[in-house]
Order: C-alpha cells, then sequence, then structure tokens
C-alpha cells in the first residue's frame, strides 16, 4: 500500500485561518511559493493591447474606458499588490477577503458596480483531484480574474481575443465573463470523462487481478474525488442559475442566451457526477461479490481435494494396522483389488463433484 | 469476460468539443460515417407530398403555405447543408449547434416563431443501451427534425400521414409534434420492456448457475443501461411538462389533451425505470445471498467429508504403531470388532449431520 | 426453485399498444376472455331499482333524472357497448380510450360535466399481488365504473343502497363515488395486512431452515409486491388530494369531510407501506447475517474436528514408524503412556474450545 | 429464537372495520376487556372539584361554565356512552368515529367550536413499543380526553391542578391542552432513552457474545420499535407545527409560547429518531463484520493447526512404508535426526504465522 | 474492548427534567460541579473595562448606558444569579428555562428587545464529541451569553476587545454577536478536521493491522461523532439563514455582510460533515472488504498446504499398507523413485497454484 499521505479533503486548513480578524487580508492557501505575476488585456473591436507586470500600477495606465480589460492575476501571495488593485476598482473589503481566502465554496455576490463569483478550477495532481480557487469580478467595462497558480485554461480565451475569432471582441464585459466560466465548465468535461475511465479501468481490474486491498483503496480514492468534484460543480450550478436569473445592467440580453446555455452544460456535468457516484458506489459492491467468487473458487479446490484423498488414506490406513489376523492382507490380489476400489472411489467422486458443477 | 470496450455512458465526447468558440457548427458525436440524407413531407387535409434529396434547398420549391411541411433530416454531417435550412427558417446560432451537438440533455426552449425540442432516442445495440440525438423544430406549419442516424421509429407516423388515417391530416403541425413526441415514448416502453425480460432471465440465471464473474458484470451492464435510459427519460419528463403548460401560438389548445395524455405515459415510464432500478440495485444483493449459500454448502461437503474420516484415519493409525506390546493386536478378533467400532461412528457421524440438516 | 414465470411488474403490455392511433379504442390488457357485462343501480332516498344486461342500451331506458344512476361495467373487451355508453353521456375521446387501455396509473381528470378517476385494485394470485384497472365517471346524478373483470370489492356498497343503511340512499353521486372509493381503499388494507403476515412468516423461516435460494427468491417476490401496491397506492393518493381541493359542483360541501377522512386512510395505507418496504429491504440484510452465523457453525465443527484428530494422527504416524531404533517400541507401557497423552491433548483441545465459546 | 408471535406493526387491524358502513361507531382496537370508566375534573383559580363515575351524564350537572371541565375517558368499549357526551358538546358524527376507531395517525381537525386532536402514546410490553391511541377534543372551557387504556401518563397534570402548583389554574381550557400534549411528549423522551440504552446494550452484545439468530431477532426488534415511534411522533409534530400556526379563537396568544416550545421538543426528538434509526440501521452491518472476524478467526486455527500437522503427518507417513530398501531405516540416530527436522519444521511454521500476525 | 461505557447521544436526559411544571428554573444537563462565575466587559471606542464577579449585581453598575456590555456567564447551576439577571434585562420565563435547559437544539427567537439565540459548542473529550450547550441575549447595547462550563473559544473575541484589533470596538452589540458566533464556527472547522484526520488514520489502520472488532468499534463511533456534530450544526445553519432575513432594529445594514460571511462558513462546514458521513459510511464497506481478502489469503494458505500434502501422505500410506503381496515393495529403487514422484507432484502443484496466482 502506497505510503504517500492521502488528504481526505485537499483542505485548505479551512478558508479563514482560525481567530483571523474577520475583513484582514492574508492569503489562505497551500500554494504559498506561486509568485504573484499580473497579465491585462486591453481589447475592443479594433484594438488589442497585452501587457504583463508584477504591479497593477504599472497596468492602470494601459487601462482605457473605451476598452475592456481583462485583469488576470496568478498567485494570490503578494495581498498588497491586490489590495491595490481593489483599491482601484473600490472593491469591498470582505470581497477582498473572499479572493485570497482559498476554500471558499463558489458563490454569486452582487454589488452596485461589480458582480463577485468564485469558482473552483478542477485538475488532477498524482491522481488525486486538486480543486483551485479562482474568483472573479466583472464590472461595466472590465473583468478581473484571480487565479491560486498559473494555469492554462483560460489560453484558448486569451486566443480568441487575440486573433479575433468568433464574437468576443465585439462584445462587451459580460460576455468575456461568460467565456471563461464556460473554459472553467469545459475543463470540468476533461475532468468527468478522466473519471469514466478510471471507473472502466478499475472495473475491468475486479476481475482481472487477485482481491487486494489496493482496489479497495482505489475505490476509496474515487469515492473521494467524486466528492470533491461534486464539491466544485453543484454550488456552481446554483451560481449560473442565478447568473441567469438576475437582473443587473452589467448583464447584456443577448448574453442571457449564452448563460442559459451555459446552465445546460452544468446541469448535465451534475447528472454525470450522480451517474457516475453510483457506478464507483456500486464498484465496492461488485468488489465484494468478485472476492467472495474467489474464495468460494479456493473453498471449492480444497473440499475436492480433502474429499477425495481424505477417504482414500483411510482406506490405506486400515491395511495399514498391525493386528495379527487381518484376512484380506494374506489373499494375494489384494493389493490389485483395493487399488481397484481407490481408483472407483476416486472416479465416482471425480463424477459427484462434475455433476455439482465444481469442476 | 468479454473483452470489449465497455463504455460508461457512451458519451459522445461531451457536447461540444474542448475549447470550441461557441456558436460555431460542428458535429460532435460518433457517427460521423452517416451520410446526410433529406426527406420532405408535406400534407394538409386533402394534399400528401413526398420528397427525398440530398439538400433542402431543392425542397424549398415543394414548401408550400397552406400545407404542413415535415423536414427530417438524418445524419449532421452535411453542416453546410443543415446551416442553409437554419437560414431558411431564420434558427438562432445557439440551435443551430445545439441541433448538431449530439450530447445535449432533452430540453426545450421557446422562441418568437417556434420551439425548439431535444430529445434522445434509445435502443439496443449488442446488448448496450445506445442513445441518439433528435431535434425538433416546431413552426407555425411546419416541423423539422434532426436525427443522427435514418431511425425507423417515425415510419408509422409517416404512413399515418401518408395514408390518411387517425386526425393526423387533419391538425396542425403541433400535432404532428405530439404524434413524433408520441411515437419516440412509445419507443421507451420498448425499451424497458426488454429491460424488464433481462432482469428476469438475470433472477433466473443467478439461481442456476455456478457463481460467476460474468454475472457480476452483467448486473452492472443492468445499472449502466438503467442510468443511460433514465438519463434521457427525465429530462424529457420536465420537457413535457413544461410543453402542457407552455403559452403560445403554436399550440392549439386542442391538441393539449394530447400533450397531457403525453405526461401521463411518460410519468409512467419514468416509476417503471426507478422500479427496475430498486430491482437490479437489489440483484447484488439476492448475488450475494446465493454465492454464500453455495458457499455454504461446498464447506458442509469438507466439514461432513473430514469429520468423518478424520477421527476414522486416527484409529487405524493407532494400530499401524509398531509398539512392541499392544494388547489388542493379538486377538484374532480385533479386526472385526474396529470394523465394528468404525462403522458405529461412521453411523453416529451421518446421524449427527442429518439431525443439524446439513445432509 | 420454481419454474413458474414471473413477470416482473406484471405490465399490461404498455398501456397503449406500439403504433395504435391516439384516440382509438382498443382492450389493452390481459383478460380478455372476461365477458362483458353491465349492472345498473338506480336509486333514491325513497326509491331502488337494479337490473342486468349485455347491452347499455337496453339500461337507458331505467334511468330517471331524479334518481342517481350507477352504471357497473365489468369487462372491457365489448368496445362497442361501452362507445355506446360513452356517446350517451357525451365522454372526451381521450377519456374512453384512457377507460380501456388498463396500464394506466390512478388518476384524476375534471371534464366540464364530469371527474374522471382511474385507481386500481389489488388482489393476491398465485401469490403474486395483481393489479385490476378501475375508472370512475362522476357525473350530476350517475357514476359509471368500469371494471376489467367480475370484481365483489363493490358488493357490500351495492348492498348498503339496497338495504338503505347509512347515509348513502339520502346523498348524492358524488357520496356514491366516495364510498365507492372506500371500499377500493379499504381493500388495500386487506392486501397489506396479508403482506405483513408474510413479513413475519419469512422472518421466522430465516431462523428455523437451511439458508436456501427459494428464501432469496421469496425476498425478492415480497419486493416485487411492495413495489406493486406502491405504484397502486401512491398516485391514487394524490388523486384523492386533489379531490379534496378541487372545486367543482359535482362534489358537495358535506362530501368534503368524508373525502378527507379517506385521505386520512391512504396517507396511512402509505405510510405502512414505506414500513413494510424498509422491513423486506431489511430482510435480505438479516438473512446473510444467518446465512453467515449458519457458515460460522459449520467451520467451527470442522475446525474443532480438524484441530484434535490431526495432531493425534500425526503422533500415531510416529510410531507407526519402521525405523529400527525407537526406543519408546520396546518399552512395555508405552502404548498406554501413549493413550494417555492422547487423551490429555484431547481433554486439553477440548477445554481451549470451550473457552473460546466455540463449544 | 422466542417462539412469541411478533406482530410487526401490532396493527389494530385497520382502523376501520372493513366494509364498515362509514359513520357509524363501533370501537376497533384490541383492548376490548378495559372497562370504560369517567374521570373529570372541574377547576377554575379559585375552585377544584373530582369526579368519577362510569356515566357522562352523572357528571354533567357539575358542569360549571365559569370552570373549565376536563373529562377523561379510559376504556373506548362503551360506545353509547361516548356518544351521549358527544351530543352533548355537539360532536360531529366523523369525529365521534375517529375517536373509537384507535388506527388513527396523529392529526388535527378545526371545527366550529372545537379543536380535535389525535395523538398516540407510547410505552413498552413484553420488550416491543406499544401505541396507544389517544384523542382529545379542545372547547372553549372544556378538555376531553379518550384513551384506550387507563394509562398514568396524565397524572402529574392532574397532580398540578389538585395541588394548584404552576400556572395551570390561572389559565384556560388551552393551556391544559398544551400541558396534556406536554405530558404525552414527555413521556417520548422517555421511550427514546429507553431505546438508546437498548442499542447500546446490543452494541456491547455484539462483541463478547459468539453470534447468534438472537442477535439478528433483536436488530430487527429494534428496527420494528424505531419504525413505530417514528410513525406516532413524526405526524405529532406537524399537528404540534400547525397548532402553532392556526388561528383559532380557542388559543390565546400567550399560549403560543408555550406551543412553539412544545414543537421544539418534539423537533427535537425527531432528530433524535432519525439518529438512533441511522445507529439501528448500522448494528446490522457492524454485526456483520463481527460474524466476519470471528469466522476469520475460526479459519485461523484451522489454518494453523492443519498447515502445521499435515506436513509432518506425511513425513511420519514415509517412514511407515514399508519398503525392503529404505536406507534411513537401518541407521541408528534416523529417528533422533527425524525428530529434530520435525521440530524445526513445526518452529518455523508458527514463526511464519507470528509474521503473518496470525498468531 | 473498552469497557467504559459509551453514551450514544451523551443526552442531558431530555432537556426538561420529566414532568417538571413548565416555566419553572431548573438548571438540567451534566455539568453540575461548574461554579457559576461571571464576567463582564464594557466597551466603546475609547473606553474599555472588564469585571470578574459571582453575583450580577455588583456588575449592574458598571453598566453604562454608552458602552457595550457583554455579560458572560459560565456555569449555570447557580440559578438564583442567572434570575437575577433575568429581571434586570426583563428577560420572558420562557427564554430563562431555555437558557439553564442544557439539551436544547439550536434556534433563534425574536422578542420585542433582544433577540434569543441557542448554539452548541463542540469538543473532544476521551476520543467522543462532547456537546457544550451556549446561548446567547443580543439587546440594543448589550450581550449576555450563557456556557455551562468555562471555555475557551472566546478568548480571541476578549483579546481583539482588550487591544481594540480589527472593527470590533467601534461598532455596536450586533457586531459583537457575530464576533461571537465567528468563534463558535471557526471552532466547528477544527473539530471536524480532527474528525478528517482520524479518518484518515482509521482508512491506514484498516489496511495494516488484521481485523479485530475495536475497527468496527471505532468506525461506529466515528458515526456516532458525526451525528452529534450534524446535530449541532445544522440548526446552526437555519439559524444563521433566519439571522441574515431577520428585519430588526438590533442588526444594522452593515453587519449583514458579515452575517452572510457567516453563513457561507458554515454551509461549507455542512457540506463538509455531509462529505465525512459519506466517508465513514463508506469505511465499513472497506473493512468489510478487507476482512473478506483476507480471509481469502488464510484459505489460500489452508488450501495450498491440504491440497499439497494430502495426496502425498496418502501415497505414503498405500505403501505402509501391509499386504503380502505388494511387488513394488520387493524392487530396490522403488523407495528413490518414489520420492521422484513426490516432488514432481509437489511442484506440479506449485505451479498449478502459480498459474492461479494464489502465490
Amino acid at each position: 500500500m502506497a505510503k504517500r499521505k492521502r488528504h481526505l479533503l485537499r483542505r485548505p486548513k479551512h478558508s479563514k485561518s482560525l481567530n483571523q480578524i474577520p475583513g484582514t487580508l492574508t492569503y489562505v492557501g497551500n500554494k504559498e511559493s506561486v509568485e504573484t505575476s499580473l497579465d491585462v488585456i486591453d481589447y475592443n473591436q479594433e484594438q488589442y493591447e497585452r501587457f504583463q507586470s508584477k504591479s497593477p500600477q504599472d497596468a492602470f495606465k494601459f487601462v482605457d474606458e473605451d476598452r475592456i480589460t481583462w485583469f488576470n492575476i496568478d498567485g494570490l501571495n503578494n495581498v498588497e499588490e491586490i489590495e491595490k488593485l481593489g483599491e482601484y476598482y473600490e472593491l469591498h473589503p470582505l470581497v477582498m477577503e473572499d479572493i485570497v481566502n482559498t476554500g471558499q465554496r463558489p458563490k454569486i455576490e452582487e454589488y452596485q458596480d461589480y458582480l463577485f463569483i468564485v469558482a473552483q478550477m478542477l485538475y488532477y495532481k498524482d491522481g488525486e483531484i486538486e480543486n483551485e480557487h479562482i474568483s472573479m469580478i466583472v464590472g461595466k467595462n472590465y473583468v478581473l480574474t484571480f487565479q491560486e497558480a498559473n494555469g492554462d485554461v483560460f489560453d484558448p480565451v486569451r486566443e480568441r481575443i487575440e486573433t479575433g475569432k468568433g464574437r468576443i471582441r465585439s462584445r462587451s464585459a459580460d460576455y468575456l465573463m461568460f467565456a471563461l466560466l464556460d473554459a472553467i465548465i469545459d475543463n470540468y468535461f476533461l475532468v468527468i470523462d478522466d473519471m469514466s475511465d478510471r471507473i472502466e479501468a478499475l472495473e475491468e481490474t475486479l476481475f482481472t487481478t487477485q482481491p487486494s486491498d489496493d482496489i479497495t483503496l482505489e475505490i476509496q480514492e474515487l469515492k473521494r474525488n467524486i466528492l470533491r468534484i461534486r464539491r466544485a460543480v453543484f454550488p456552481l450550478r446554483e451560481v449560473i442559475g442565478r447568473l441567469e436569473k438576475i437582473e443587473s445592467d452589467l448583464i447584456e440580453e443577448k448574453t442571457n442566451n449564452y448563460i442559459r446555455d451555459l446552465y445546460d452544460h452544468i446541469v448535465q456535468i451534475s447528472e454525470n457526477i450522480e451517474i457516475y457516484r453510483e457506478m464507483i458506489w456500486g464498484l465496492m459492491d461488485m468488489y465484494m461479490t468478485t472476492i467472495s467468487n474467489k474464495m468460494n473458487e479456493v473453498m471449492k479446490v480444497l473440499t475436492i481435494m480433502a474429499s477425495i484423498f481424505i477417504p482414500l488414506t483411510f482406506i490405506a490406513g486400515i491395511y495399514g494396522m498391525n493386528f495379527e489376523y487381518i484376512p484380506e492382507l494374506q489373499w494375494k490380489y489384494s493389493y490389485f483389488v483395493l487399488w481397484g476400489v481407490m481408483i472407483i472411489i476416486f472416479i465416482g467422486m471425480l463424477y459427484y463433484f462434475k455433476r455439482k458443477k465444481w469442476l
């Protein structure tokens, strides 16, 4: 059995470090080593500019009211820089706190001038699902995204903006929000497809290998993984559902169709998760029956061997006795007759077990 | 155990190919080889025309405002032709996308001039349930249906239109929609009846054959199948339920009774699915008890054989010892007396096991 | 194991024969041989008349506006006669269809001039629960009931009308409807009481007999039965619930108290069904533990026998060896000493197993 | 296994005897032998009178408009006397029927002049939970309570009235109702505490005794008991919940706080019931693992004994063979060397099993 | 197995001692020995005073209308002192009763001048979760907290008030309430993290140790613990949820954001609890499979030993027979040939079991 430490829920200790004063900013997570970096994309139908920096202040001069600005921050360690960004966009202190507290469950909060969305990205690491906290601020003409580590799930969106493919350049900030959420949800499909492959592989293993505790462990790991995925997806489903119904100037009428599409996707993912969950739970039962089948087989071998040879050994024992008067011992053909009898018993036994379908 | 690849959910990768730009048309499914073909039926109470083609444009000239037109497209590969149809009927880009993305869950969407319905057809292929994506556009006097492969579930409807049997020729497009949904749902009855037969057959097998991993596998396959059926039927139930309540000029008052009837049917199917599901889940438990019963039987044979012959062999062993002074050995009738003792032990043992009801 | 065919849900193929044109009348069920017969009771406070016939037309002349008329049709084969009745009372074609399609789940439908209620009667046949389709039309001063076979569950109601016992003669048609539904629901009590007896009997059997596949089968049959009962009762509960809330001229104010009473009863039945369901599901677990207990016992016998006699046989084997120089063999009392040793081992073993509580 | 008859739900046949005419009074229950007796307490702040009789008519003269009258009837056999009481207080016939039909589930019904409440008292009898039907009529200045048997759960309330302790004498009839319901619910605490003790005791037994069918039976009995308790408590919770919301002149504003308190209590009981239920269901699993553990132990003893002595016996058997030429037999020290070899094998085996932790 | 008494729900007998007169004050709990002590903190932005006493009356003179007063009472034995406090702040008798009755489930009650909140603190004691009853009165400018024992969960809040860190000194009483609830909920994170560690540790143990009843017991204890945690957390979630929606002058607008934050935390805890619950329930299944795996291994050892040596012993037995004429016995090399045969059988057997993967 592997010795590596298994974390039941890869819990980021608990969103807020204990006894922390509410409303103060401290990064809570397990990716302290990731350096904070900033990536700004500023675009409209005609123009496109991209800028990378370590400090938001360098970037503010690039921000143009007529263009849509997408700030992407990777790494949440450098709390001061994040705070500056928060001040620039006048974010609520509790929002700032939630951005750096990575244990948040997906949620949406409406503020006067912006929407605040928390989601979770999922990826595999050493065979275990990892959650990565993503938060998003959607304003009139800007989108801020905050990631714990430098992920690549948004790359296709960047490319589409750069090359001007699709509708994205001609739409407003809410469409960018949709595109980013769409990228996150598309990623879930990958993760649950992988889950499906692992379930199938395990089903295969169940029947072809000898029962071992490794299989139990793997089933348990699948359970843990599906529970983690569920924890990321189900609240996000509520978020998208509420996004569909929100009445805000920030969401244009025509973007609503796209959000509904998003909702369809996440409902589909949720349904698949539930199905996989049932399958995984079923694996344990399957495993029990295969173990029982194998034990049955072992017992049959034992029973057949013992049932055949124990009586024969008894017979041999009889004629190994040293009584002075055992008539059979003197007769010349006794030995051969006895062999005959034994062979008949042997064949009779085999026939009996054959008829019982144990052979 | 069969070596064939089992797909857990026969997933069409995931409705949308990853990183695809939202709103662009690409066929997503696993029936790429099916050639797109078009079948147009144009009818009213008096007239009936049928036309088959590879291109919708040939068909448009046949379309007559006074008649109801049913376009049926088999095969979703030829995206351009489908696009032309979409332009002709002014369909929303996202609708067009959903038509060719076959992983959609059943849904209904109301648009200004038409209803968009997605459903799933079910059929068996190599003992596994397959889902086939069907989408339907219902307009004022036309119905468009899109199928992945050339199915035959609509043939009875075609026949009724051709021969003018029943109400169908005298009613409007919404009744045609009802007739088509009715055909799909009727098909579900076949599928779940088949499921019922397989459950019964497996129950029978459980008791009559030796336990083997094949049975576990079959139960698992039934589970997968019922989960797939559920995934097709339950959302369609919501669809029909909403169809009942929709307030649209497209649905006539008198068609509502028929839709309610449809709803009754799909509720009934849903209930049966839940019952079959409980039965299938119960099969695993049943199987465990039969395995245990069989193991019990094996153990009894072993125990009886060992309990009878081990003591007897011990006795024989005693008189096979080479001690110089064993008084019994000299006595003339010892051997026969010993046989007597052994037979008494043997019969006593049999009686004991008989009384314990192990024999 | 019994060879008789078990039907999982005693499904009447599926309410509607496949590809049947919606709105046409064909009897769907498995009691084709039952001849249609008609029983008309016409009564008011003062008068009472009863009439039996094969054709409704003979009966129409008996119908008197001032009296309440109860048409009871047994057997749904003679579709034409039923159609005549439908025309006389101006029933909707879909209602007519539902009357003869026996797979319907219990439901209530309000029409202008009448209520349409579908329910299911339950009875045992060869140890399996059978459902019988009953439909009821309740109009201003008439009640029509349609049964698949000639049942006797309504006899007490007939008697009450005939003898004028209770309130029934002095009330209107809705009270008759109540009395008939009450008779059906009373019958459910009988069926679930019987279910309770069978559960208890099976519990008893579980402990007193050797494990066998018959018990697994019986548990499975109980499961099937309770699922069937549930399928009849739960939708009827909704029906009665809606009947309580319906605002219709057909239901008098003072009948409402009786309907509420009916609702109490069916809720009570539903609760019992859920309890029995839990008990039945628990039976499988109980059964598993009794099998395991029995196997444990078998194993103990084997282990005790083997543990005692295998070492003793070994000792006997030692002194059966033919080495030229085994000092013990020459000593005169060796044989007796050895017996002593063996008896001590034997008693020691027994004591050991006694202390382990295996004996 | 005990031979006593176990009743699954201690069903009072079914609230209404079959085919009984609705609205007629017949006692339905299993305590026919209890003689009906009447206990009247008439009190206000200043006065207190108590009167016991067999007939309500004797009591009516004691009833004083200015005082609160509590009629308590024990035993529901004497239907005529109960009927007289019903007439005196002008109760609805269906209420009268529900009073004597003891299978009713807890409910509340509002009438013009009074509230009708049905509850169930719980107590142990021969280790099984028994339900006793209690119904209560709460009017302007009277409370009628009807019990199947002479219980003592109301004694503390009687004492408080007599001695004038607490608020009860200074309050109106609704407070008396509260006090009585409070007494019933307090009693539930006793019953579920007892349940808790039994669960703990059984857990203890599970580990300390040999597996036996008695334990399975006891777990099953606990299941039955908890299901029965649930059946009494859950509907009463709804009753109290509705009582809280009822708008009736009969309930004073200031009594509402007490009813809310009652509701808190019954919610707490419901939660505990659910927890106990989970614990009881878990007992079966626990039991299975302890059986398996015990079987494992049995198998280990067998395997160790057989694995050690079967090879040794084989070796002894080798040198018991009668071949003319077996070189070892002639050598003088063979026997002693062989003993050495055997002891080494023996120790080796012990070490092997020790390392496998089977010893 | 440990002999210590396990309490299923550490029930404080039942919130109200049986037959107690409603509305009278008696401490109900199991911490009778804790002496009641009083700790008063009186503060505003500028001032801070702290006072400890045994009697509230000493403290009343310290109370200043312009400051926020936090009374904390540890130990609920001294009912008279608590009563004095209740009179001073004009608390409702039922509130007073709920403060000293420690079995209350978490709840919130709105009164004219104050809110009454009941919560439960959780901590470990001898490996079992203990609940401690906390009640809180929140008034215009005061907060009263009542604890059963002297806990330390509020210490960080005290420190923040004393040192003036964070917002707390500049806010009103409702913010203090938030800070205290926040401290309680933070504590839950610790408890469930600990739970997570124990689950992981047990998973580890499951595979590395021999099956024993101790593991079953530990799983059962985890179940009990998680059920207890759930019982404390789930109703508190409702409480916080209602607190969010309450319209009261006592809760300032700007505190609402903090309460929403609190709600997010408790929802997160609830979700984790549900996940842990599923994991714990899964442990029993895992345990069963590891037991079965271990038994399988035991059986294989037995079967291999018996299958190899029983036939060999039989062969040795054959040539131990004393027939006068056994031709093989005379031949000189018989013995060596036989050894050869036996070794071949031995190797053949090993190969057979190897191929079956039993070795």
